[in-house]
């Protein structure tokens, strides 16, 4: 708690915002036409000439001999590294671990978010907004947490009595915790500051639906098996690293004037090393039932399981070549007067070709998230989301692709990968009423019949 | 078109606007800390003195013997009996116009609201930012409309060859329209407007959020069954109608400061109509099927269908009074001396009873919409959204009550009347692949067998 005030006094946005209220001319003025000759060319300077990073005092004391851009390098590979073990650390704890602290990351980087907010605006004053902030931050963890718990736990959690009207009544819950949130809103309206509070009411929505609806998507992935939170996670660390490689020691041209670090040499550079390393990963994580099968709850045990039976992606599979590539290896086999059989088909994971599709959009439009935030940064002239690790900036400044990245891999495997359990719909029959239940069969053995799917029935229902 | 431009000065929102400029003191500057000092005491005042309501020339010269008051009040009323005959008429035409005429209503609202922060941020040479707002409306609507589309007749939609991989693959679809939008903001990024940029970036999904995601729970409020958007759609209507009559005649007591000319005269005579209309539309629109029957395909027919097997909420049943109730009837009936069988059962329909909690949402938590647009309307120095609808605003200042109201609707009828349709459960068995149809039925078989819903089968799969 000793160096918080040190820690504020370096971070770049309350030194700017005090500078321009000197100036006559606030951070917040920009919005209507001061922004135009506001703006500098270069990339945001932090408050001081050459900032020292963030880090620990015995560190700072143990690379004072080095250039700041090296002991900046050295800096954020450390605590790259200790973030990458932590992260390993999780993934042995198992997916619980892993939904706590997602949940713990989210609402940190609304914090970060929302705290911009608060002191762009200058909104020490505004009655309830902060209480507001994390009421909304609350139900709409409730909404979200409670569709994918009810989705993939319905009936498990049907039958615990206390749990069951949350079950039933959950979006009516929901949504009367959003009304009340609301409501509360109106009732807190000043005149003096209708404009702010709408602002940051705008502000707190924009928030909750990039980062805590999105957020969401990567507890969903953890339920449908850790690879598909492993393997994207790690892309985007992988592309991160090697595209700051790649730039640092090869960079020469620039990509975006957004981030004007990066470089075409780092982009590229980090595209082929995400696709190998992906292909690696996958291969090593595929041979681990821990890590392909979803969390699923054993009736027989009692107990949540991580065991199954594989879905198809994750078992080899022959896939025939396309033939100019069959033409090729002949070709090939020919010039190195090679003899044997023809080969026409090759082996492998189907997860591997999925794995190239995950890396493309980690390596080609995961940086766009990265992008978005910087420009986020540059429109509201601040250095880092926050500077809660040091020589990365604040959480957000690691996670803004990773939301991005856990949409996408939720849109895919909901559409790609994802076969309906037929367990699940089973469950969700268990759900009816008897007399539903029943006239659900029939009904499901009427079409069978009807399709040839089954024949010789007899049937008697006991309703 | 001619008088667009008659109709723009009418506005309030430029010529404010343009008046503070000269004042070196702009909308948008309000944020900062000028606003402290920039709010006024009364109701936004028009930009005229005593503006006359915008309105057809031939109605404006009818009226010109009236005092303003009385002609706003008279054009306000013979619009509104006007949208209440369209609204009749839509009915009519069927749920197909009506899902038509909503989305018809949304894009308006959006227009409105995207008017409004365009002209407040001055973001005329914003490059892309139309096109971009007009996209992300489209892509949310396609996201939207299709996970209804899907969840009401993806058995039906799945048939047709062109359609079929839009619903299966939809999600990706979606996410990967909103992503090239993302992309595409991003690369819109102009250094000189970054704030802009991303204020109206937030803009824009504010209003996504609060106008196309709540406009859909109206589209599935009409695939449930017309009276579910009848029935709360009048409701709102009656209470502005009959809290405005209420407030016009015997209004005295200030209700809430955001909208100064609400009182609690009208609030509380509001209410009470709300519940009786309430309770006497459901009356007569339960006597027809055409009214409680949700949509659905008739595979026999060939087409949509309107008939079904009434739900049990629009069935008479039989309610036991509670004891203390009993009891003051006994009393009454022994004061009166009425001789008869003691009654301690009601027979009524539980959709009456539903009614009731309707209204009491749509005349207590309702106009809460309300106050909001117009704390959203203060907050910005407007009186109205637009001026589309004569004596009543924009299209969004009659909707801002029946957006909360039919997201109220959905969550209420989703949790405490829907039953899982066995129909629709068939219908996503039959979408699974055959093998998987014969695994679904015979886990189903076993569970029934073992839980005594089912007795003496004998089954034979055939594949």
């Amino acid at each position: 708690m000793a160096n918080l005030a040190a820690d504020l006094r370096h971070r770049s946005l309350p030194s700017k915002s005090d500078s321009a209220t000197e100036q006559g001319n606030s951070v917040g003025a920009v919005p209507v036409s001061a922004s135009d000759s506001d703006e500098d060319d270069l990339p945001v300077k932090p408050s001081k000439p050459t900032p020292p990073p963030q880090s620990s005092d015995g560190l700072d004391e143990a690379l004072k001999d080095f250039s700041p851009r090296w002991r900046n390098w050295l800096i954020r590979g450390i605590f790259t590294w200790l973030m990458i073990f932590s992260f390993a650390v999780l993934i042995y704890l198992g997916p619980l671990a892993l939904v706590l602290v997602t949940f713990a990351i989210q609402i940190k980087c609304f914090h970060e978010i929302i705290t911009i907010g608060y002191i762009v605006y200058r909104s020490y004053d505004l009655p309830w907004f902060r209480t507001l902030s994390w009421y909304f931050l609350f139900a709409s963890n409730f909404f979200f947490f409670g569709e994918s718990m009810i989705g993939y736990f319905g009936v498990l959690l049907q039958r615990q009595d206390f749990l069951w009207p949350f079950v039933t009544y959950h979006r009516f819950i929901s949504f009367s915790m959003y009304t009340a949130g609301l409501v509360g809103f109106v009732c807190s309206l000043v005149k003096k500051h209708y404009l702010k509070q709408f602002t940051l009411f705008g502000w707190t929505h924009v928030t909750l639906l990039l980062v805590v609806a999105q957020s969401h998507f990567i507890v969903q992935n953890v339920l449908e098996g850790l690879i598909w939170v492993l393997v994207p996670v790690s892309m985007i660390i992988c592309n991160d690293i090697m595209a700051y490689m790649f730039g640092f020691f090869f960079g020469r041209t620039p990509l975006i004037k957004l981030s004007p670090k990066k470089t075409w040499e780092g982009f590229i550079g980090g595209a082929f090393s995400t696709i190998l390393f992906g292909i690696l990963l996958s291969y090593v994580l595929l041979q681990y039932d821990y890590f392909v099968c979803p969390v699923s709850y054993d009736e027989t045990k009692g107990a949540l399981s991580m065991d199954c039976q594989r879905s198809h992606v994750f078992l080899i599979s022959d896939y025939t070549l396309p033939e100019t590539l069959q033409g090729l290896l002949k070709l090939l086999r020919i010039s190195s007067n090679t003899v044997g059989s023809q080969k026409t088909t090759i082996s492998l994971y189907p997860f591997i070709l999925h794995s190239i599709s995950l890396s493309l959009f980690a390596s080609v439009i995961g940086p766009f998230g990265g992008f978005f935030a910087s420009g986020f940064k540059r429109a509201f002239k601040i250095k880092d989301f926050a500077d809660t690790i040091p020589g990365h900036g604040g959480i957000m400044d690691r996670f803004d692709c990773q939301f991005l990245m856990a949409t996408f891999v939720h849109a895919y495997h909901f559409s790609f990968i994802r076969v309906p359990n037929p367990q699940n719909i089973v469950q969700n029959v268990l759900m009816l009423k008897p007399e539903q239940q029943l006239q659900v069969f029939l009904m499901l053995q009427e079409k069978l019949l009807k399709r040839g799917i089954l024949e010789n029935v007899t049937t008697s229902g006991n309703l």
